[in-house]
């Protein structure tokens, strides 16, 4: 059966998250029914990035076997027309290996997340950013997060349901950049490993954006990684901001 | 009765339009509901611009008169707390003279155009961009564009409904940005006039789609404009893209 790996947008909006759920609509779910009007069967596809309710992704990375073998391009063009009206698009598809895998392959997640400073409501950014009401230090939230970066145990980050196995991981870049949008002044932050814990994007963010709004000091963060306590954390901040951008492989498949 | 200027964000997708409608859902007819929850009475507010089904707002304005002195700060909180859920959010309000008109006053009108190249379906820009499957040539879309700016008779560009006076314009900027944003590639409409005719930027964008893509040359767009028939356009290009930027006033209100 050849293998085929794709590359997945979505809009998390309307999901329960990247994972199939009885009665619920999901990623996964909407993807499977695509593929089960391609070649009528059941279908079971892996990703990079198992994705929570709410959350969307430029640059999810999954892959798929098939019986026939399909054309990547004209697999991803079929794909696209079954799985209209969801806010699923297949941006790419490539013939990959038998032994290559989406998850287990990968050797890097990159997320973003969009947080939009602003009195308003957000309109046209509904579900795609999360709007706070004040301005926020840029300088106080990059040194706190200085502290974040490298290898350490991030016990404090991570929700109390995480599976993984250890809570240590490595950090290898946490970047906040001010940003100009048509909708206001916003705030990106970028944040790069190999891969991550349960909620711990989320986890980062929320605590950083209390350093942002002066009610935590920079080293504060210092004390809550030490702490080694979820309790320790700041508030998690809500999904609708963050966007899984990208997956590393050692070689690209959509290359 | 003190009158104020309104900063308007919205997204244009649920309603018919700016203008009140009978039995549908508009732009105006939801700020006027927000604002009779203020102040119980019939409201008939103006703006700037009457924005068709499908398009959008970052910087559309509007004046209301109150019978109440209202501090302009709480005015908008009020106003965005009664406007919830739809997807229109008043980003600034301030106090103008009784002989200030939203409309009338205004001195310049700049709408943006968003469209995006790829294959595959918009999800987080959907309802938001115009997406067409084949890449243009931004070189060739200035050129055609350069014959539409200045001192012009737009008829070939306006819609046969339209019910401007004239058909002469003055077109003081058609700017083509191409742009990279998370989506894939865009092209980016900057158009900047006094005032526009019905479905002008909409029928010149349409139009100068098909120089991009090659199938008109730069120079059809001239002998389109000389013709001064209607038949001599390109297509009208969808809503969805279309987004009222901004307005100009002698005095910015706002500022």
């Amino acid at each position: 059966m050849p293998r085929y790996a794709l590359l997945v947008e979505y809009d998390g909006g309307p999901f329960s998250g990247w994972q199939r759920q009885k009665d619920q609509p999901s990623v996964q779910g909407a993807i499977e029914a695509a593929l089960a009007k391609l070649e009528k069967r059941d279908h079971s596809i892996a990703a990079a990035g198992r994705t929570d309710a709410g959350v969307h992704a430029r640059g999810q990375v999954a892959h798929c076997d098939m019986e026939k073998d399909w054309d990547p391009f004209r697999l991803s063009e079929a794909l696209n027309f079954h799985l209209k009206p969801a806010p699923v698009a297949i941006r790419a598809c490539a013939l990959v290996s038998g032994d290559w895998h989406a998850r287990f392959s990968a050797v890097e997640r990159r997320y973003v997340f969009r947080l939009l400073m602003r009195r308003a409501p957000a309109t046209l950014e509904a579900g795609q950013v999360w709007r706070v009401m004040n301005p926020l230090d840029v300088a106080a939230m990059r040194e706190g997060a200085v502290h974040l970066v490298g290898h350490h145990d991030f016990t404090t980050f991570r929700s109390t349901i995480c599976q993984a196995a250890s809570p240590v991981k490595t950090m290898d870049e946490i970047r906040i950049e001010p940003a100009e949008t048509g909708a206001g002044p916003e705030v990106h932050f970028f944040l790069r490993a190999r891969s991550f814990l349960h909620n711990q994007v989320r986890s980062i963010v929320g605590t950083l954006e209390r350093v942002g709004a002066g009610t935590w000091a920079p080293e504060d963060v210092k004390h809550a990684l030490e702490a080694r306590d979820r309790a320790a954390c700041g508030p998690v901040c809500p999904p609708q901001g963050l966007y899984l951008d990208g997956v590393g492989y050692p070689d690209d498949p959509f290359a």
